[in-house]
């Protein structure tokens, strides 16, 4: 991440973890930031972010991909909030008490411990990350929600077609309501996969910069560096399957994006696809950065 | 209990409760046991309620109307088993894991977690339990399960129309798979509330009995005798409410089930109805009997 040059990355502390789950995953990070002190610090502000890169540190930010770890019990949101947890999706991919993700058959959309939670979150300042809904409970919590709502990571599925990402209507609402979206590095949802080239992933982004809204775009790359194979196989079928999908292996990476390393290499080829200096910086962290301003705050 | 000759009890360990609040609740039962053990017995399989009955003593069978214990861990569903649990509702008026509750707007229908639930209670002989559910939850359980599946507590609606009430859909697909339903005695469940009359109630026992298949039926009273109001507040908001729907009571009990003492009363009234001895007879225990003699072991 340092030769990389991130000041802040969103890290991941529950897929499929209850809440004692995720305090052990917690425990490891205050490990790390212990013995790794040097080079990474535990951010829940943007001063924090700040302060974390004048000392040549990346920030960590961590975020839940599955409110399993609220349970029913919604005063957990400020307690994982206290945690320093700063996003949350709705769902990872299952139906989850607040509504349906991406892979469920059925969409309920978001039901009234949905909307109860979805309050809670903007009270504490809890980021909503939509990441991994169904589109019907994502156009519910866009519509819903009194601050603005997150996709951290996904792309247009009109430049890929695939259930994580997103469909036109939920990019308008998302625009129009101040929302965010990560575009991902992940090759699932690039176009050509593995294959896809920096070039084509950049005209992507420039052309929804134009459709809807430049400062609404960062990235979420999804990137799941030196993880092994068992992380994947846990992210798809966590403890709720008896007999699990067969076994998958992480996908390799676009050429130009292996590691943390290449974020750098990002920049020239989005400018060779026509953006601006200003697009690319706000594209790279500045978008982000502004979000967070305001969403890290109680209202 | 004892005063009112009951052979068993189905009685709930956990509304809103997360696995460990199942776990203490099992403790203090545990603790019961232990005091009382002359008037009471845990039992998880029929030999073990005869033996209590021979013994003079009222069985005890556990039952959750939540699956919020099971998490999203499927191996739950057997250790929840191996700690005595015999009944458990797919959920409890909310959305769950496993489908949709009655009092929730949109019904997903049980969703593929929930069968996989489905087909571990199958596997290790765990009562499934519609109470509860919304209607078409209810429909895709009792369709997908191997295994006959109850409503442990509810009427018909077309008698008194109520949303925790059964559709006759689903009372006509409950007799065609060996389903059984206890016809629940809690005001709210009954024509007229707390002024229900027992010949009332008999009447649509009769008519129900002649109507579908007179050995599906039982009783599952819904008694919360001896309890605070803070249990039916508890009941209705859980955790999961930022702010608790107005306090509500219990409501009155009819006159004549009032308490566990008045069972034997019931007796006369359903006679008087119409039905025989041996028909009384299976309403007030026996049904329930043949039915779990199947239900309480491994297929």
């Amino acid at each position: 991440m340092r030769a990389g040059r991130l000041s802040a990355v969103h890290v991941t502390v529950g897929y499929h973890e209850d809440f004692l789950g995720v305090v052990q995953n917690l425990q490891v990070w205050n490990r790390w930031f212990e013995e790794c002190g040097d080079v990474i610090a535990r951010a829940v502000t943007c001063d924090e972010i700040r302060a974390a890169n004048a000392a040549g540190k990346t920030a960590i930010l961590f975020g839940l991909q599955n409110p399993l770890a609220i349970g029913a019990d919604i005063g957990r949101v400020e307690i994982l909030a206290q945690l320093g947890i700063r996003f949350c999706q709705i769902t990872y991919n299952q139906q989850s008490l607040l509504g349906a993700g991406c892979f469920e058959p059925h969409d309920s959309g978001l039901t009234p411990f949905g909307r109860e939670v979805v309050n809670e979150m903007n009270r504490v300042g809890m980021v909503i990350d939509l990441s991994h809904a169904g589109h019907q409970t994502a156009m519910d919590v866009v519509a819903y929600s009194s601050r603005p709502v997150t996709v951290t990571h996904a792309n247009p599925d009109a430049w890929h077609p695939a259930p994580r990402n997103l469909h036109h209507d939920l990019l308008q609402a998302l625009a129009e309501r101040g929302g965010m979206v990560g575009f991902s590095l992940y090759p699932h949802h690039l176009r050509g996969g593995s294959d896809c080239s920096l070039a084509d992933f950049a005209e992507m982004a420039l052309e929804m910069m134009q459709s809807y809204r430049a400062g609404m775009f960062g990235i979420g790359s999804d990137l799941c560096q030196d993880q092994p194979d068992s992380v994947v196989n846990w992210m798809r079928n966590g403890h709720w399957r008896k007999h699990p999908a067969p076994p998958v292996a992480f996908p390799d990476c676009p050429s130009w994006f292996g590691d943390n390393r290449d974020f750098p290499g990002l920049a020239p080829g989005l400018e060779a696809a026509g953006m601006t200096g200003a697009e690319v910086a706000g594209l790279l962290g500045g978008n982000w950065m502004r979000f967070w301003q305001e969403a890290f705050v109680k209202p």
